[in-house]
């Protein structure tokens, strides 16, 4: 196993959080857990070591050094099976609908993040074009921290394109841009499907995507600066949403 | 100029929005603005080089590479005088007071994130422990990306001391912990002085921390996945508060 075999479906998975994850979810086939001989031992490792069963090797601390794609991997790699690529339109047809769309995030990091972010605010499914979107390389499923196994995720060839098909599906589309003209705690269909679209770092939405939102929001800033990280505002929009479907239901 | 020399408290800047800010921001004395020659020419780094004006060296790449403490400095690395610490007490005073306590987030990135979550949620103050903390590095600058220039930092012995000393200047204390009791969107309290208070990853409070917190709140989770990041968990709780703040005030 080199670092070169995964063809970025979250085939391999580093780190802690996200092995054990991997391994509660059981959404998918986990062929081998390699954990290095001298790791700390901690309730996560402990959990790990007993899921894994006999798909566990223990290996040589070196051995997890080679193998590893990510700074850190705690110790902890498995390899599974590719994630699946769901369909779009299933996810725009969910009555419950509540969808995030990544246009241009590149940075793993970011992208891991977003991922992680949503999930934990009960979206229902991203969105990330083929082209211009880092791919769910090991270091996007180690900042997903498990975000992988429950979101389900969608490719599709660009956003713009999405969001047509958002739009004949009855699905709103908020856009978060800097400069939108409405604040994400003011907006009023948050209990019909939602897709919240994110741009990449630094250019913000691409015109052409921000030409297809139903609306454009922006986050109130209060302090000097006049931007967050796009993982930042992912979490603030989405759990901002999260609240107001929460009272709704 | 190595990277050995600094003492961290924000001496070397890296990155386009961290060094933009330092500069726009005028607070410290900013000595030498290096750019790489071959830097792509965006309207952040024509900032740059225009309020740098004759403190501006044009450098070779591998000199910005060399000089590097980040991955990534996209061809910018400003030095300046040291970060003023604050006065702990003068940011307990303030009538308006929201401080975000962090009690051993020792990941630089995690750091920084948190710091620029804060800042854009109007925070009045940041405060680190003088151990288990990351220093002001580069890597806490350019993941704060310039809120080092706006938010003051105070530095404690410990975080518990410093709780006993809010409540005495009778500023609530919120531990963020994800087994809080109460919601951080039903705090009560949130026009008074407060300080939120961020554990580590991973362990969350010190349980010293935990027992000094007027309250422990947590963030409602609507996925499966348990926890966040501590850069998102702070957004996430700092924003909330300051939207409740701002519709009271």
């Amino acid at each position: 196993m080199t670092r070169g075999d995964s063809t970025g479906r979250g085939e391999q998975v580093e780190g802690r959080r996200a092995v054990a994850e991997l391994l509660r979810a059981g959404r998918r086939r986990v062929r081998t857990v390699f954990v290095a001989r001298n790791v700390d031992a901690d309730p996560l490792v402990d959990e790990i070591v007993d899921r894994a069963g006999d798909r566990l090797q223990s290996v040589a601390p070196d051995r997890i050094a080679a193998m590893a794609a990510t700074d850190a991997p705690q110790g902890v790699i498995a390899r599974a099976d590719a994630l699946r690529d769901v369909d779009p339109d299933e996810l725009l047809r969910a009555t419950d609908a509540f969808l995030v769309a990544l246009d241009g995030v590149t940075d793993p990091h970011n992208l891991g993040a977003v991922l992680r972010a949503a999930e934990t605010a009960g979206a229902t499914g991203a969105i990330l074009p083929r082209h211009r979107s880092a791919r769910l390389t090991p270091v996007v499923a180690k900042a997903a921290a498990g975000a992988l196994e429950y979101l389900p995720i969608a490719t599709v060839a660009g956003i713009p394109a999405f969001l047509e098909r958002a739009k004949r599906a009855k699905v709103w589309s908020v856009g978060l841009d800097e400069r939108g003209e409405q604040s994400v705690y003011d907006l009023a269909f948050l209990d019909d499907p939602v897709v919240v679209v994110l741009g990449a770092e630094g250019r913000g939405l691409a015109r052409l995507t921000r030409d297809r939102c139903d609306v454009l929001a922006h986050i109130p800033m209060h302090g000097s600066l006049a931007s967050l990280n796009v993982a930042t505002a992912a979490a603030v929009a989405c759990h901002a949403i999260a609240r107001t479907r929460s009272v709704v239901a």
